[in-house]
């Protein structure tokens, strides 16, 4: 366990949001916790888990349990834990309230944020296990270039896309595939509805694959036909801001000045109303975790990260443009993971 | 809003399970809270959502925040909510301080349940979209009993059920697909693998889809080529406790007399310690809801519920047999809804 639990100030650290558990013990199943001591570790869970747990889990005991919490405070009991940290933004109010009922004399202290705190720093077998689905992805932006033509419904289309993840070795999508065709481009999660793409429309397409647990997420945005003068200038300014802000990235660059360095290029341009999000985020174990680069985040790059840089035109009634890459911060720059071109592509 | 919460000793209730909130005002979108009022009732949502919330939310008013819990908790200080009802099962603790901090006046009382109990009973629209989303399933068992056969790997056979699924008009599968076949049937949850169907082998296939938020789950358990003597034995004794626990089914039963039925028969038959989960769950806008039918279960059956009835006998090293239906609870007895035949097929 790599955690530090002693310098959080406790001596028990009980882990209950399941992808820190995968994150920390390699288990893959759904159900469990993790109770880590400086001596010792645990990985509790029910029945159903028995086999799976002793095949995935890695440096710590497995444990069945029938009551969870009961069976947690327990075995913490039986090592004398005086402080027990827990997840705050994790555990439920109900849940809390066991472990409190069943350990009257321990200190619970809310550890939030620990353990996403390492996450987002990837390891080179997270590197490689991003870079396995980012593959997927980019082969499913072939099949979408395919695909997409005025007359398809959005919905059609992002089934055939999801098909081509499934057949590339995907094991589901990230999220909701998007495609935002004319209007609905204004909307930044315009997910894939019944409309028919027609001639002459901006078609935003966000798309992420899950591959052994880890996520990928890009987009694209594609013209039907010719474009039109002021489609050209909105795709040019959203991919000179982009280029932008991944230039900036590097070890030690501030996030917000990332996303400074994009929304101060669409604000000189005359659309900085139209950019409402943030820039980007971290993708790993989740598809948006930690770190953050939006306009207010404290975070700072470090070497290891891989987050979204993503920023976007929306003009209600118009439609909209965004461009999404996965970027991993090295040594001295920016590693773009994401390979599909960014050419304004008029199909 | 059908939420009586005078009763249950508060003046305000702040639900934050996002099913909840789609039950009880139509919200589909994945981010919000919702707080009712003796009085009056609020969605409130973040500005992603405006336009959905305005579109589909029946019954309160749309309030959009760039805080949550500070604006709910300043909308329940405006309607001097004294006792402030919240899902202590469902909010996470340290969403609890933040409301904690934000009403220090207000006392904050878990209502842990409150919405599920209502949910455990369907309304006829409810069994209407539960209706259409079986109708997808049974759809699929077609697929699967063409798909299935020697030499064929499960995740294949996945793949292509699950096609005909979206193919059908369903929106996801409810769960990941099962096809557990030979000694993977001896796992409850085995998820379809890298492993080849083998003749000889049977292959359990518990599959589910949801269909405008409504799921669906059924399994049906297959013989690859001439069944042996104890394969028909262990299926025939399945299906006969499956029959018994349905024909146990009405208003006013003891969910855990229902699973008595079932386990009872396969005790006789000499396999009951391979029998190790309850007998089902009801199903709705989560796969897995209330009431629960194992053999702890106070619940008692009501009109309206529909619930899973899957006995099952596991054997390690050699398989497994389950068989699944979804039941209505009606006036009198039960309603079979899932219509995919249960003789024994051998592909």
């Amino acid at each position: 366990m790599r955690l530090a639990i002693k310098s959080a100030g406790a001596d028990g650290f009980l882990i209950s949001d399941i992808k820190n558990i995968r994150y920390l013990s390699g288990f893959t199943g759904s159900s469990g916790y993790l109770l880590v001591t400086e001596k010792k570790s645990w990985f509790l869970t029910d029945s159903r888990y028995a086999t799976q747990a002793k095949e995935e889990v890695r440096g710590c005991r497995v444990k069945i349990y029938k009551k969870a919490l009961e069976t947690i405070a327990a075995v913490a009991a039986s090592m004398k834990v005086r402080t027990l940290g827990f997840e705050g933004g994790d555990l439920s109010y109900d849940n809390f309230l066991k472990v409190k009922k069943a350990l009257p004399k321990t200190r619970l202290k809310p550890l939030s944020g620990a353990v996403a705190a390492l996450r987002t720093i990837k390891e080179p077998v997270e590197i490689s296990l991003i870079r396995d689905s980012v593959k997927v992805l980019d082969k499913g932006y072939l099949t979408a270039q395919k695909t997409l033509a005025a007359g398809v419904r959005e919905k059609d289309a992002a089934l055939l896309i999801e098909r081509s993840f499934r057949e590339s070795g995907g094991d589901s999508t990230a999220f909701d595939t998007i495609i935002a065709s004319g209007f609905r481009g204004a909307l930044p999660h315009g997910k894939a509805s019944d409309k028919r793409i027609r001639k002459g429309e901006l078609v935003v397409v966000d798309m992420g694959v899950v591959l052994n647990g880890y996520n990928s997420d890009e987009t694209r945005t594609y013209c039907m036909g010719r474009a039109s003068a002021e489609q050209m200038k909105v795709y040019s300014t959203v991919l000179a801001a982009q280029e932008l802000a991944i230039g900036k990235i590097r070890p030690g660059v501030k996030a917000a000045e990332v996303d400074r360095a994009a929304r101060g290029h669409i604000e000189k341009a005359g659309y900085g109303k139209y950019f409402g999000h943030g820039l980007g985020h971290g993708v790993g174990l989740e598809v948006h975790e930690g770190p953050s680069l939006g306009p207010n985040s404290t975070d700072v790059l470090e070497e290891g990260m891989v987050v979204t840089v993503e920023p976007g035109i929306y003009i209600p009634g118009w439609g909209g443009v965004r461009i999404e890459d996965m970027v991993r911060v090295v040594k001295g720059g920016a590693e773009v993971l994401t390979k599909t071109p960014k050419d304004f592509v008029c199909l």
